[in-house]
């Protein structure tokens, strides 16, 4: 165990326990922003990305003479360690909802990489005179571009995660799709009977509603890849060499894989949270598509008898303590309520994006915090939505028949070949009496069975026919 | 028709055509603000409050002395006109959405009032040399206590049209309670068969979630009725004559009708619109339980046949130009939709609530645009859903029993009499085997019809001693 | 005048005005819907856009030998009257704030189209045995495929002008730039004084703010040239003739100008409201932006004498009925409120379009009046933002020049020539004499005036290279 | 170490590690569940209102004789282990984020009670033959009584901390307005220059802000003391033993210390989350309100010297790596980003109370997570930003004596002497030849200094007189 040190800044001198690698702008913060209970740690992945600009300035730096090898070396090895996500939890123990626009989670990751530099060295811990978190680790960059990058790497890595489990998720509903491709069912419009349909078109919507998400997600990253690296504290690129941000951003996206172009605009670039917007805006739709699902979703299993009734959604846990084999549908409630957290954040999100004042945006750290927390929700949540209920479901098809028998919905296209007024007439029979629908059209001699089969049946082709053109 | 006249104020000279009553102050505000195409005219509740706070105004500063009776009486007159709503529609062009924290709407009717006034007086429109639109009709006021004072005193006036209608809507959803208190249905728990319960009862709990919010809109409107008139411009009363306050408070409340009692921090209440977003908080929280309501409806009317179809909401038009016989829940629909906007109305009154800075908040106008919009939705809304929708609501009660018996429900109060297991054994058993759940009970011996009557029979005693005992 | 006349539906007859065109789906729909007062005749962009649908309509079942081509030929030529704009007022009673998915907006217009077509048919107002509003009018259509086409041709067209309005904004942004680029002024980050930068800079950020929302409007507004058109009830084409997709999209796409393609899934893109939550999110993204751009012109005028007072807004009206002098702000302020409505519009949407349920969604009512209100008063609203504010701001060279020399700015560039703790110590000297920090250094002989002239020019040069770089 | 147990459900079975004292209902929903990294264990306030609600159920049943006193007795004291915060790390590993209405939340208490119980027993852990988590610890209960009334006994306790930092914060801003009582500065409307006021009433507004959030506060919080408990699944009470819903709510006031009482309608009750939405309201009230105070404190803090540099806030950390000496407003950040958060989850809980259907709202979960997010956040937040930032507020009384002289607020107060006109002529002429407005009156020998002197004097009195009445 290493002893305490004593730590000063222009405020004063705190003390730092021997154990932990950060300092005493850390521990200020850490007593100012105790707010939340959700800290740096708790989001390891944008201390990695914070690591990777470390390093990418640190190796900058070195290419211009204005570091030494073997303290960029040193530099460099340290923030490898955060990558590998080492020596986290001790270390970083800021809240996340902080002020002063991220200068406590840059100065965090700042003193964290000195001392694991400094020990890397073969110097102590705090002997800054060695290795300086400011002089050396911060060396040509400034809160208000090294922060903003830093995020927009985050939610791009994130993004990958996240746009495999809506493949995922789309891929279960293709399948199920497919499996029930020739299943006839009632279509609805505002909770009333309708038209026919198959069971596999339905499915297959809901595929493609995930489908079109992917797309707009992948364009709103795009937006993010735009970085502000070099713009200093304003975007006038004060006090940065000259050719340093060509040479930062060519080793970040060496790092992390991430092709990051500098912005056109750097004084623009750094106070505006569009970016942010718009891709917050593009969580609020996938949240938006994953509502209505698991709304049809709990729609149709709805039941078991007193419902729809037209699927079997899994069960994964009992439902209820009194009422005995009572399942419920869980697994979409949970989507539900994600859905409902991520439109709230979006709101948050836009809020501090709207409080942007001359060139800063000072509340960048909620928004990365919602932005984050709703990655994580959706990726994970639509794992286990596919794993725990999409791949389950079972559709029951007796059930699916038996009202798409009794139902209004041939009403429709028998308006085609006995003309509206007849077939309205049918329909208002056969619903007064309370009757099949079917079974009048039959009986009353206007279809044999076999002609409504063909109806159905032209409906099934027709339908498989789109389905495997357009999939 | 009168000539047109040229009116002049610190930024130059404008013609005013003959025909109207307003001046130059009114003219360029109409030219800067011309966005939104809701105007002043189109919410003449609004005139209507400004014009008893400048009668109030007029008649408290002839008390004191400042203002000579003759003209008092003038002023007092034209602002009866307006009260009884003569020559809206030609005078109050400025948008509602509008900069200035209001100064256009209290110059607008500043001007007309004058104008009217000088016509009693037998002046010409225009000679403010007779009477002045500042220095007499805006005599001891500041847009800012007149404007808010007038939009409280709106909400208010508006607030009464709002309770009847949610009144009347409670009273019909209590009517349905009464007529249907003893049929049985099946009770829903997570779009789930739970545990019989009565038609009444679910009625019943509609016209409970409506009275909870009677309860609560009168509790935020109590907060409206502190007023910050007489504080001028930022609450400190500068140049307002000692007694105006309570004068004018006093006249105010005779006129309007409602009790106003002066702001106990007249310097905070200027600035706050927390009483705005307490009020429109109460609308929202309407909007959420008629969301509720209607989404419940909705569903419960839905098939006719594919659906849970235990209720048949009228049919007030064609439902499809394609589909024959089809009926829609268009009502309600309607009013999810006046949810959605006054949901999306409540947001803005916060960021505009948000955004007032240091002695002022100059949102105030999208305030009251957006309160007074939701007011009117609601209100118009309900009164239609009432006679529209829930006066002519049928409840199927052949399909509300045949759910009954066929669903699990019975299990959970059986498991009271043979245990949890075998009734979870039974309701297993007539799941897997697609039957009726109580013809089961009845044949495998476990219970009597009549027993099966009783406890049914018991449900609905109950019900109805404990509606009785609420109502 | 002519006589009233008695028209029937399903539910019964009902007395229609003489002197309208509308029917009697129309007339119950007006009495069903009476919430909002804003009607469909208040936007006419909208009915517009519905007359194209229907003229298209008409000519692909003219094509397909559906309809006889002297019926088209009519239809087509009342698509033309409503295209101009004539009789809109009195035939377009029905509120936008309507149940039923539309139906009663795609009714209203089949009814006018129907009446002026029987009129140049030279036939009776009314006698739908020569013209039938459903059967020839609405042949081949549903409004669930008809409706949302014309929602999404309505904003299509409306987004040319809002993209219009934001060029000219943007390029007003950009002239103020250049006229201001070698002007230096204290830049700030979190409303403390930070370093140097330039007038230019400030003004040309604002400018790349709209440039960028531009990018994304045209982004979006491709997602909505996917129409369902041919789609029918719920996408499955059901009683549409083969070959009526293609040949209704490209006559619409030559009557309208805008290149529609039919949606590839059309069961999705029946009940799926992602584009316009798309869209509606880059609307709420533009309001964001307006929001900072006016919070900062907001408080870079403020004063005059006791703010930051480093410029002047165009006086456009008297700022104050009791403050002599006063001149405020008025012009950014109502567009802040527009961003406020904007924005709660969007959540609006954001909600209507969670609320799909199966195969449609029937909400897009309230989508439609929010986005086409958020537009309407987004683009009218920076037109007069640009005329009556931007165009005649006026910079106080004077003021910006004495707080760039008073302030601490010019510390940061000092300390890569002193270094960071001599700069750090010249800062606290003359902050707590209060002495301006300018004179200090050169008091101090740290630098000559022709040292800090260089340092300052310096900027400047760097300022109009990047600026006529990114330009 | 305990060997791990095999536990069973309907569903299969599981193995449970030894150490842990929760069972298989409560392995699934872990399973089910991983999402937010938000556990139960998180949020040891609701664990500790659980246990309360099921103490209060073993006492009622014992009462009644439906539990033997030994078994009451054993969770009884297993209940006030879990009060006492003991075995929470370990055993309640639940995402806060369920699907279920609560279900698993209520099943983990259920389980782990029962575990604790059975060891006082002398049990063995998993015995459920001696003592079962369903028949016994939930016996007469209903997760959809017992969970909402845990959330909301655990809002209202949560309460009292809200309100006493609410205190604290206002009687810190009285204390400062105390102390700077008799200090002039220059009031403001849409950051304009506006009329004379105090400092002390500046600060005494904000108090005033916060204490009628208080009222509020205390106001919403009565809602919540109507609990639903005794009513079972859907609220008709079923398998509910007569006298139990009475000895419940007796036992449980008793045990929590506050007065709850069972709601008139139990039915309604049951599945209404208006009691949430009002607080969630109110809490969102209070968001806006800090947000406005925040927003000020930077803008009167702004500079140090390009700012209003009216006031200075205490540095509680270092402001930026690059800038020397800057410090920011690193608190009223913190705070500004609180309420874009609490503003953000207000819409979420909104979301989920809008979601409610027919007997239930399945979307509790995420409506308590918000609520208590957003309350910590709050009372924390409001904690920080009282002692390390109010109390340290320094006003610069030179600055504001200096703006207050050179700036026109005394035009107002002069035209009341002067008349309008001649006091606009003097605004005009100092502007324009930027001259200090008090010296071109005093020199144009409008009013002596000691005239100007009386004039503020007056207004200073005037302050100190209503300050003391309203205190």
């Amino acid at each position: 165990m290493l002893d305490d040190r004593i730590e000063t800044d222009l405020i004063g001198s705190l003390t730092i326990p021997g154990n932990v690698l950060y300092g005493v702008h850390t521990r200020r913060a850490e007593q100012n922003f105790d707010v939340s209970g959700l800290r740096l740690k708790d989001f390891p992945e944008l201390i990695q990305s914070m690591a990777m600009v470390k390093k990418a300035a640190a190796l900058a730096n070195r290419d211009l003479g204005l570091l030494p090898p073997e303290k960029a070396q040193a530099i460099a090895e340290a923030c490898d360690d955060l990558i590998e996500l080492k020596r986290i939890d001790e270390n970083f123990p800021v809240d996340m909802m902080q002020g002063g626009a991220g200068t406590s989670t840059n100065m965090n990751v700042n003193e964290v990489v000195t001392n694991l530099a400094l020990i890397k060295l073969g110097a102590n811990v705090g002997d800054y005179s060695k290795l300086h978190p400011n002089d050396d680790v911060n060396l040509s960059q400034s809160t208000n571009d090294v922060y903003p990058t830093a995020i927009r790497l985050t939610i791009l890595r994130a993004c990958d995660g996240l746009v495999a489990a809506q493949v995922t998720l789309s891929d279960a509903f293709r399948a199920k799709a497919f499996q029930y491709r020739s299943a006839l069912k009632v279509g609805r419009t505002q909770l009333q009977d309708a038209v026919p349909m198959t069971v596999g078109q339905e499915f297959e919507a809901f595929s493609e509603l995930i489908n079109e998400d992917i797309v707009q997600l992948r364009s709103a990253s795009k937006l993010l890849k735009e970085a502000n690296l070099g713009g200093s504290a304003i975007g006038t690129a004060i006090n940065v060499p000259s050719g340093f941000s060509g040479r930062v951003c060519s080793h970040l996206s060496h790092i992390s894989g991430f092709q990051l172009i500098p912005a056109c605009n750097l004084i623009e670039a750094t106070s505006d949270a569009g970016g942010f917007v718009s891709f917050s805006g593009v969580l609020k739709r996938i949240a938006v598509k994953l509502t209505k699902i698991c709304n049809d979703l709990r729609l149709l299993s709805s039941g078991p008898l007193s419902g729809f009734g037209e699927m079997r959604l899994p069960a994964v846990q009992a439902g209820s303590s009194i009422m005995p084999g009572k399942v419920n549908p869980v697994i979409p409630e949970m989507m539900n309520q994600i859905g409902f957290q991520v439109i709230g954040n979006d709101l948050t999100v836009t809020l501090a994006a709207s409080a942007g004042q001359l060139q800063l945006n000072a509340m960048e750290p909620v928004i990365v915090l919602n932005i984050l927390q709703s990655m994580r929700m959706l990726t994970r949540g639509m794992q286990i939505f596919k794993q725990r209920c999409i791949d389950g479901i079972e559709v029951d098809l007796d059930r699916c028949k038996a009202l798409l028998d009794q139902s209004l919905v041939l009403a429709t296209p028998l308006a085609k070949l006995i003309g509206y007024s007849k077939a309205a007439y049918l329909s208002k029979k056969a619903l007064s009496e309370k009757r099949n629908f079917r079974q009048v059209v039959e009986e009353e001699g206007v279809l044999t069975a076999s002609q409504v089969d063909q109806i159905f049946g032209d409906i099934v082709e027709f339908a498989n026919i789109s389905q495997s053109a357009a999939g």
